[in-house]
């Protein structure tokens, strides 16, 4: 049986831009490589409802799960929110189990809960709120659709909040052979072995380091025992 | 009159799979920015032939250039030359003038060319070759697509070598003014002046260190005298 599949979204000009280096790509990547879900796509588009209106929908009928991060913030640029309703074709309003998130927050902090922080609450029809244990102000889940902060820190804590109901698949296990040969030198033995170990991935990634070059050959597969015997066959290729 | 746009193809199992962090988005993103050229959307697929090929499709129709990043080595998860062959529907195969620039290199540096490095001589009919002065095995640009390695130091040499060609819009000028105020007090006075001055693009980026939280507003445009403006304006909406 295959492992589930997802994609990810993420949203904003700054990534774009080049002001900000996205993080949560990788984090997720590595998130779901642990948990056996094969992430198969990443997006990354503008503050721009018809390119996030446009990619919800590709992505949600592409894959199990599409997880996005960015826009809903309580600024003039904040639209993933609305922009998801869109997409599904749903009504999107302030909601009260949102907003008393935020007013016992706001009560708390002794801030004002102003219409621009209600914004964050608002939240598409049958949608699902997600946890987040940093900031108060919710994700939401909508059939397949996981939509999360842009924040790092914010992303990482929803995610966590949303594991334990995700359905996993097995886990990808990993081996890396360092080989101190040109990647030219090591591309045919490596790709016999690849057809041999046809059910794994070999994959191939150069190094140049203080004058040695070489590859670090990364094997994967969900196999322990096949993914260890291939690393055997490949550390062995080149001894004499 | 409008700046060119451009997209971005990140080809490999290594990103989605969160072993490799990417950094090519990351770079390509400030290039664009300082060219003028609108870097509208990024997409990361595996080295899936199929994933492959319909991303290279649909972006190529979608924007003026587009930009990929690897797959262009010597071993057999090294696909993507082939695969923008397909989705152009051209020829390939090992081409004379690569595959001189290869024998030259390893016959200085006294390795074999063999089977496996000439694989990085197939360029598709048509494509013009892009210079690799770090590592030599070229990229190519057909039409309005640059095939380019995912080695960052080798990625950032190709692009080097094509930026000249490139026709450069008006560069996004940016102001970034630094809040000590919550995100949602800002919300509504910002959005007002992102009416005000519609021809700029207004982010709000919130920040939380040391205790003191806030977010950092960047306002970008092409018109210096414009953003100058909003700056002054957004850096005085607490001033009393």
């Amino acid at each position: 049986m295959s492992n589930p599949t997802a994609a990810m979204l993420v949203i904003g000009d700054e990534i774009l831009s080049g002001r900000t280096r996205d993080a949560n790509m990788h984090y997720l990547a590595g998130e779901m490589t642990k948990m056996g879900i094969d992430l198969k796509e990443v997006r990354v588009v503008s503050d721009d409802r018809d390119a996030i209106i446009r990619a919800v929908n590709d992505l949600r009928s592409g894959y199990d799960s599409v997880f996005t991060s960015g826009g809903i913030g309580p600024t003039h640029d904040d639209i993933t929110a609305d922009c998801v309703a869109a997409a599904f074709g749903v009504h999107i309003d302030v909601r009260d189990d949102a907003s008393a998130l935020l007013a016992a927050f706001y009560e708390q902090t002794g801030r004002e809960l102003n219409e621009a922080r209600l914004r964050m609450a608002r939240i598409p029809d049958g949608a699902t709120l997600i946890d987040n244990p940093v900031s108060v102000a919710p994700g939401f889940k909508l059939e397949n659709v996981y939509v999360m902060a842009g924040v790092p820190s914010v992303f990482q804590a929803m995610l966590a909040s949303i594991t334990p109901t995700l359905t996993g698949g097995a886990p990808l296990l990993t081996q890396s052979i360092r080989i101190e040969r040109g990647e030219g030198d090591i591309a045919a033995p490596l790709g016999k072995l690849a057809d041999e170990f046809s059910d794994l991935s070999f994959g191939s990634y150069p190094f140049q380091h203080n004058g040695v070059h070489g590859a670090n050959i990364v094997i994967r597969g969900t196999d322990g025992a096949r993914v260890e015997a291939a690393a055997i066959r490949v550390a062995g290729l080149f001894d004499e």
